[in-house]
């Protein structure tokens, strides 16, 4: 049973390598698709293809256009999803990408600190599974396969 | 055509009971509803009712289910979703109950000030309308009946 | 059986107000929702609520945004849409509200000019039922109430 | 991860032969599919399976039955749909098309002329992306497998 | 707790009238709605709005768009579909509403004589129950209020 | 806002009564809603209607389809579902009805003693909230009026 | 583009076949699936599994529980259905079927003889396409991959 | 047509492989997929990969999290469920799985011995098909194959 596993949250980490570095020497026929990890390309993408906007604003507004297109494609494709908050940003997309995975019944793992149980508390309640390791959340996908 | 209006995120200020006041004097045909916005209580839910949890993440856990439980109930009573974000919190479950309205086809108002279009400009993307003060929002509803 | 009915299409002529005195000379236990039709309200409530905007394309992303709000909030609400093509404009908007009220299994009648048959030709197919006039389109929905 | 993409909208340039090319050249993992791009075959399809009808309507109907049927069949296997529209025509088949994908949650790009934005604008705001060139919409779906 | 009943099927008997009278009696706070029951006014439906059509085909055609509107209007309204099979015609458009309703899950009971146990096994087999006359049919609404 | 509650489970205590005489005490706006509550008439249904059955396999068949009716019926309905366990019996239908429910996203509280927490561990986690009293249950509903 | 076509329908002549060897001359990439053609073991089926039953009717059911179970199956791996009415039997089943999969949304096409357009007029009005002949069916297939 | 089978239920026998090696000696193209069946694994998941819970409450809560993570990636991936209810346990999980696959149209067939008929009826009654013995479950796969 192949799955494909969206790896949302968090890019100025490498936790995407790691985790997949780690389930290819487990041999688990998973296949990791995920956001555009090059926040200035992420931020920029929107003016790089439709040009110069007049303002942060239309910036933004043209980037995440782009960046929800690509989201939508991949979220759709994905069997299961996983998503890391980290403890510095707000990562609101994150949220929305989790949130929006288990509306549509994806399985949801989310990776967080301790110190973010709080405020997650009602988003992890809605995930299948919280963990706060990236070594965790492999061995919950480990699971599937015993 | 009575519509019920749930009003998402930030519950410390009064803009609910400003937003509400407004549309009565319009004699707009809406019912708000809301979360829980005494805060300890919110925090302190799942033990009000449940009893000692051995532990802040037990207690925590405890408490989002019966949160998530009564939000729910009424995002599925909303016709309409309005969602506030202020400056000073993470906010991530008013994220998350954002990208389920949405997903669910609700028509959904984001309420933000200048300083966050950057960090929410995915979910502002996804939701129908992004507007920075409670009276654009009203201005929004009022639109309905115009 | 009181039913709600979504008129999309053509905002320049009066067939709404025609379509309305007629079901109420008839009884018919119909409430009329509709789209703005004062056009320049329409084009400018973008700005109108979220002041101005850098240019025509973000004028009218601006007052699309708020456009679709309304009558998403409306087609949820119907039971039924009526959809008139006139002879003069694209009306893709109408086009487009017809098809989604399709896809999401509302009944939806067709009103068009003979003249428009080959070019409409797709979107009646899919329709429940095609007229050419607001009279035909009144019989039909008088016929459920027979 | 392999894509299907459907290329609703204007049949009478060579903008998917371009595209497919284009989108070969870089090597992109995509299967394109597409509309009946020969006019007089989609006219006649009707006639030329189930015979002579009585007119022009019933010809149409014809036609138009067996051009959604291929269409709906197409659509149901495309994980992304571009609609590109043209300064000449009515299109609104397109726009149907483009609206039952955007209702069906299929990420969606719209290709249309700077002429066009205003008619088209609520229809832009319902898709992903709104661009000007094919190229552009290549960058989008290259953007995908960065 | 009221109920909206759908009552599809056979149309030469007075089945419909019975059963609601029974209804009324026993005080049960059901609404019947119902097909077209005049036979020949279901048949004329399509020429009577469009006019005089070409030919047997087109009449059928004509007329049964407006049918199909007229039930999806109210099958989309009813919490209860009874569909009741008589042992002369081939009724495919009550198999079709039971079909259609089982599949949007809608609670639905079958009468039909014991001589069609054999040709209606498979559809007996999708709704919820099949009885014999009119009087269980009415008993199985009854047991709701119980 | 006005919610109905269908009340799964256990059979043979009145916690129903109990449930709903507390909450009328509160004047919570709330209907109940039940399975039928007499075992014998229950378990009889199908023969009292449909006449007496070859063996207790087909009385038992008839009598389900026709409690799965009325309990279909009852749960489209519902805005919540509570289902409570009791210690003695199987009731995998009370399982079946409250799986059901959290499937078609009712907000769904489960009350089962602490001696059941084992076996239901993966429902209790499906559901909503979890308590081990009526009292509880009500003080997760009264928490909606708050 | 790969599809299975499921093939619903008249099992007394050998259509099925001739379908497929057209298909297969033309090359077109389809895989054909289909119910139980073998009228005797389709009746006998749920005695064969389950053992002697105490009647026709008991007989009946237990053959159309598995008789269900094989087309649901089917019927949910199918990317097209095709129905064949033949001027015979009532075909009630073909009529669920074919219904099921228009309330699923798959592209569905019907055969039937020119004398059953009356009785067929509501099904055929809410397939994609109706022919007469297994060729024009074809056809119709055809036109998917030109 | 290859499918994937779901195995719910017992675990303390070896029903699984036995209806794996039969279907293999048959040929036919299954998978199959299934719970942990390795009863203290199941259990203890939570804390092997959260550590140590503050009672058994809190160890079964975590383990459920996992497990039914494991379940819910695996049902959606499986064309078919089969539930085998054994004599001795309570088997809730069982009963949630079953109706799950069941409100998400999986084809289901369940397994249980003649003395459950009677607490199974409900659920039966939902299933397309019940069966006695694994050979039979067997039987019923075959038919597909035919």
């Amino acid at each position: 049973m192949k799955l494909t596993v969206y790896l949302a949250g968090e890019i100025h980490t490498n936790w995407r390598e790691e985790l997949q570095k780690k389930a290819e020497k487990k041999q688990l026929p998973l296949t990791f698709v995920a956001p555009q990890t090059n926040h200035d390309r992420s931020d920029d993408i929107g003016e790089d293809i439709l040009g110069k906007q007049p303002g942060k604003l239309y910036k933004d507004a043209a980037a995440s256009d782009i960046n929800n297109f690509r989201t939508q494609v991949m979220l759709q494709k994905a069997d299961v999803v996983i998503a890391l908050f980290g403890e510095q940003y707000r990562q609101w997309n994150t949220a929305m990408d989790a949130s929006s995975a288990i509306t549509w019944n994806k399985p949801t793992i989310i990776i967080r600190p301790e110190s973010l149980i709080h405020p997650l508390k009602e988003l992890s309640n809605k995930a299948n599974v919280t963990v706060e390791t990236v070594d965790q959340a492999l061995d919950v996908l480990s699971y599937i396969y015993e």
